[in-house]
């Protein structure tokens, strides 16, 4: 089974189809882009590639500054979000790494620590206690959150974010929240104190997964110490001309935010009326929950792909991610669905 | 001053001159490239930004395995050769390292370390001595040497390579050889063993420095201590179609060959006949030395870099080093420093 979503190349392997031809529910990228801005910013920019990357991006880093309205020397652009998340496990080496799961799984093979976990609960609709948060962080050395969280969407409030980086703090630990999908949130409440580092993509939000970027911020002193585990000219041209391109197209932001606030409540309705169980969440995907325990395989064998999350801890097997795509290929997801859920129950 | 050679944006910034209009001696790219080759691959690519890269490149693998002859479970590839070079560090976390300088200044960087180094004198032609070199073997935890050298050129006899690889593996200690220039020499012997971490760039040879490419070869259990280093998907989709196809293009290998035989010798020629003292060396950069202590900034008002080696440990201000251009190129660096010459000595 594939340890992330969107590994097209195993997938067509395993479904004897063609690549082109998958249509990928799995990965969390949005069907509306890339935008045309940053197709003509690669396509300007190919002979680029012939010199070195600008090794401080300090174009990029100009227009994260405008578009994020922290300072440039809080702002530290790498090779995709995934490259920053090594980097701060490599500069802070802590013992013991809190996580709140389930979650992405990266943050464990990036920590190689002891793991004090949080588990939220489906009863609760995966809302952890705040009194089970806080006391992991009276134990850790650092605590990885996500917010919206990966698989389920859910959102940490601001006021739970904020007393964990005090606990935190009380023991000089880290606190690095993962909002990788903020920018799907049509309001983006955030915060960064001296202990707290926040871990950004752009990937999935401008679909450039392929190109690798993503950005973190955090206080200038701690900045320096991560990036001092960082080889010079990670991001590459491309990815710098792109996230430029991307993050100065507003009218594409716009785009993205209306899209997802009609067909998100509309592929939940769908997914319900089917009989499925929807969890609260907010973001670009949906967790559900279905009778069938093999939606991955019967929905591969059609060309369409889905998140298992039977390896989360704190999920099982019937428990799906999917992203939320465009109207008609959410139509097409649900038709499928039905057709399998027909077979399954007759 | 630049801390490495390439960066264009600093440079134009410095002497008010358009990026595009300076000519770059100071980054050790060949000018025959990108190939055509390349530059299709990519165009044809640019649609599959909005796809995760695979995570085991394996594509990229398999046409590694066949340029080199080394099996795939021996190669990985990474976001350029310093990627590699950190999470070397990061997996064997040497406490002494050892270096033969002068050196590429990133080992240092990397290795965060002691050092325990061994000086490559200009009195002998920057040729070390062996007995050295063991020595400072005996007394390390792992040694990182560069064959051929940047910034001199010179190339490490392989029995040497093999007799320090010997006296490493006695204390359980690794050596890594920095091989970037290597397919720069039309001989290019290369041999690896259990404790042997071979360093490889895609990004001279093919001039793709933007799009970050490096890769190693290791024993398969010291490169799976490497990998688990580094973060999934760190080699970008247009990175891994460039080196696939540059891989296969053995027609651009042959032009560089061709290319390089005849402008380095003729080169070296034309320095030595302005007065320059010209080391002995190969690859497609020459290290010289000149009664002029300004010529990066007299160059510079020109629109040509070179690169000052005034910062590497056993060299000084008057050294210097230049990328072996075209020849219409390398002629107008000649016609250049000629008249700065004629300035000086007037």
């Amino acid at each position: 089974m594939a340890k992330h979503g969107g590994n097209l190349r195993e997938a067509a392997a395993t479904y004897g189809l063609p690549q082109a031809e998958l249509l990928d529910f799995s990965a969390n990228i949005n069907p509306l882009g890339p935008p045309a801005s940053i197709l003509e910013a690669i396509a300007a920019g190919v002979s680029s590639i012939v010199h070195y990357p600008d090794p401080q991006a300090k174009e990029l880093h100009r227009a994260l500054a405008e578009a994020t309205g922290y300072p440039v020397e809080q702002l530290l652009a790498g090779n995709g979000a995934a490259e920053l998340l090594f980097a701060i496990f490599h500069a802070l080496k802590p013992q013991r790494v809190g996580l709140l799961q389930p979650c992405f799984s990266e943050y464990e093979e990036a920590a190689k620590a002891e793991l004090v976990t949080v588990i939220a609960r489906e009863e609760n609709d995966f809302q952890p206690e705040l009194s089970e948060l806080l006391d992991a962080c009276g134990r850790v050395d650092l605590f990885v959150i996500a917010s919206p969280n990966n698989p389920n969407g859910r959102v940490v409030p601001q006021a739970w974010l904020e007393r964990m980086a005090d606990k935190l703090a009380e023991r000089g630990a880290f606190l690095v929240v993962d909002e990788a999908f903020l920018d799907f949130l049509p309001e983006q409440n955030s915060f960064c104190s001296p202990n707290v580092i926040l871990l950004r993509s752009l990937t999935k939000f401008y679909s450039i997964p392929g190109l690798r970027l993503g950005y973190l911020i955090a206080a200038p002193e701690l900045l320096g110490r991560i990036q001092s585990e960082m080889p010079p000219w990670s991001v590459n041209v491309l990815a710098q001309r792109a996230g430029i391109a991307g993050l100065q197209d507003r009218g594409f932001a716009e785009r993205t935010l209306a899209w997802l606030a009609a067909e998100r409540p509309e592929l939940e309705r769908q997914l319900r009326e089917l009989g499925a169980t929807v969890y609260r969440g907010e973001a670009n995907f949906i967790l559900f929950r279905a009778p069938l325990l093999d939606l991955v395989e019967r929905l591969g064998k059609r060309g369409i792909l889905i998140r298992s999350c039977a390896d989360y801890p704190g999920l099982g097997a019937g428990y799906y991610r999917v992203a939320v795509r465009t109207r008609e290929e959410n139509r097409l997801l649900i038709k499928s669905l039905k057709e399998e859920w027909a077979c399954h129950t007759r």
